[in-house]
């Protein structure tokens, strides 16, 4: 499975059902590159480089798998200060490839950074030298399987030769369809804030819990911002908004191996500089670096693989953070919720056994339940004016509201997944039959 | 969904892919009844009450959920010396139905104490009362609906006048399957053993993970013997042998409101008196619950919903039992790795990722696969003689061994699951469609 979709016009064509992503634009010190290195023997795009002409500070999260892909050793030991570029291949994940798929890495590495050097030069009549150190990498695709350096080293000529110094929306379309697998349509949100009086710009593209042949569902997201920002403060504002943004969301309860999410920061916009993460000149920034987050993340929750419907499981009134948390995950990661949601069935029990089974102490009779609007339960018992024909109207909605109220405290977390359809099983279990 | 099958011959006719389950006989002290109240306005029997004539020492483990039933609530609460009778009813899991859910209860004990009263004094002319504290319940359906009182009492008398005191396995095969929902058939085992010269009888019948409208899978499981082992020895016989039996299984994660596991010891076999759970005479016994357990746990999981692949995934060579668990169940509960099985792929690429996501220290450079006797992984390399061929191969099987090895230590744990298939979220999803 992959998105057999080749450019912005085909995928308008066979996609009505499309959901709309913002068109992104021109950012200062971003360039873009997206090519076809045959990766999957069919036209379409797999390779994205991101260019950053005058480096980027930058700050990354990566899966909490115990078994991490080659890329990410990698992007993990360089330990750049500036970040020059970011090559993203789809198709192979280098996962599970050993020292040949580390050693992959360093080959694409030195080969990316003495093209870059060599474009410099002719297109900027800048003479330093780019090292390999500075160039990042995000894989996504088959897991154990060899990794496919030459077909990619045969095209970064190619690549670096088609390199983009200035955006339109089409150049990140191409891009952020370029970067997807089994996902349908592609994730691109923006937001323009201020630090200071400088107005900045934060764009991102994500991909989604698509599965590929033969493998795993695998997270990626990039921000882009024109903000002076030191990279230590970037990682902070990252971490900070990950937990109610990419760590919020579910599709299969599954974690993949190659999960990344990054933020790369030009400078171009020349705002004052930032040195400390608790300066109040950043409180617009962070607001809308979470608000892109957010909008990604609910983007690849709504793609999810067979996905019907889009489910937020808000839990309110928790003793603390991590209870809620836990609900909240054991609703939207329960097959029987999700199968039911699949089915528009309003099946409150089963949300009250995913309660139930959560592990977390509770009062029965201080809970409550609301589908959207509806009130399902108070008080641990079923409202009495609610109707079961109520219900069933509600379900047939896209966007599904759980709403759960403990009663036992003020700490609130909200979780959003998607429904679980025998079209899941069919693209995850069918591929190869 | 429920079973549509109404007796033996019916069943056998209707079912050809039938796993064999083992005929049970008689017991001493052990009275069965069948009947249909009608619970589910179709023709099949629902409710089972078994008597014990001559009282039953007990012991029962339930769910670990945060919600209970009714009927858990009301056998925890009794505290009874000798159990006299446990009744059965399907259709309805008397969960979320608050006061009125436990005061049926009540009412229900007090009638059948009064009624098994009145019938000794008549069939043995023994004049002693038979109190309501000694009658337990299980219960599994739907929950959160009213449960059917009126109806179960209006049944009572029936039910009571049609207790067999002589069990065959055609009782048996009644008994075992007026208590299934969603299940396709009956789960029966038996085995027997020795206690000291005294030959003893375990025999056992379960009801597996079958959701029924429009509710909640729920396990229940008794097991009946005429040993003599005083109730303190039984629970601590019962609770260790669920580590490795029904604490070992999962079908979709999900944990019911209503699960349940007694043993029922009526003393009949007069065998010498055990005072000490170490005694070394019980040592056959033991073996042979877990014998009885472990069959009819596993006969749950390869009846689950929408099964068509029966699973067991092994960890072994651990640091500590619980490190093996985790990872165990990571796997069996990953809905990437059970679709795969449904989809006959050899995908130990989604293996692995379940294993990473296990969060627990792995050495991968220690780390095998096998699916059955085919070597996939060695040591964190695939496996350079493995064959996707031979893998293709082993995944048309209809039982399907997963076997880790993570070379850390000696701590070893079995799980057993069955694969995801899209009949699961047909079952689960389209019920009232």
């Amino acid at each position: 499975m992959y998105a057999k979709i080749n450019n912005f016009f085909d995928f308008q064509n066979k996609n009505s059902k499309i959901r709309d992503y913002q068109d992104l634009d021109h950012i200062d010190g971003v360039s873009i590159s997206t090519i076809s290195a045959n990766l999957y023997n069919v036209k379409r795009d797999d390779l994205v480089l991101f260019y950053f002409r005058n480096g980027a500070n930058s700050a990354s999260v990566y899966t909490q798998s115990q078994i991490k892909s080659e890329n990410i050793k990698w992007n993990l030991n360089i330990n750049q200060k500036k970040v020059r570029a970011l090559l993203i291949n789809t198709r192979n994940a280098n996962a599970l490839t050993g020292k040949s798929g580390y050693e992959s890495m360093k080959v694409l590495a030195n080969d990316i950074s003495e093209k870059l050097t060599a474009k410099q030069k002719i297109d900027e009549e800048r003479p330093e030298k780019i090292k390999s150190n500075d160039i990042m990498f995000a894989c996504t695709g088959t897991i154990g399987e060899k990794y496919p350096l030459k077909k990619i080293q045969n095209n970064l000529e190619n690549l670096i030769n088609k390199i983009k110094y200035t955006q339109n929306k089409y150049v990140w379309v191409k891009a952020g369809m370029g970067i997807l697998t089994t996902d349908t349509r592609p994730k691109m949100a923006m937001e323009e804030c201020k630090i200071g009086n400088t107005v900045i710009k934060i764009y991102g593209i994500a991909k989604g819990a698509g599965m590929i042949q033969p493998n795993l569902a695998t997270t990626l997201c990039f921000l882009f911002t024109d903000a002076n920002i030191p990279s230590s403060i970037l990682k902070k504002i990252l971490t900070k908004n990950m937990e109610t943004t990419f760590n919020a969301i579910t599709c299969d309860s599954d974690t993949s191996t190659n999960d990344m999410v990054s933020i790369f920061a030009t400078s171009s916009a020349n705002n004052s500089i930032i040195t400390n993460s608790k300066d109040k000149k950043l409180n617009d920034f962070q607001n809308k670096v979470h608000k892109v987050l957010l909008n990604l993340a609910k983007s690849v929750v709504s793609d999810g693989e067979g996905a019907s419907k889009f489910v937020s499981v808000s839990v309110n009134n928790c003793k603390n953070d991590k209870d809620a948390k836990k609900i909240a995950f054991s609703i939207a990661n329960s097959p029987l919720v999700k199968t039911a949601i699949a089915g528009e069935d309003p099946n409150w029990g089963r949300i009250i056994m995913a309660v139930g089974k959560a592990n977390v102490k509770l009062k029965l009779n201080k809970l409550s339940l609301y589908l959207g609007d509806i009130r399902v339960m108070e008080n641990g018992n079923l409202y009495e004016k609610y109707k079961e024909t109520d219900g069933k109207e509600y379900m047939k909605n896209k966007k599904i509201d759980i709403i759960l109220d403990l009663g036992l405290g003020s700490k609130n977390f909200r979780a959003y997944t998607m429904d679980l359809t025998k079209e899941y099983v069919k693209i995850n279990g069918d591929y190869r039959s």
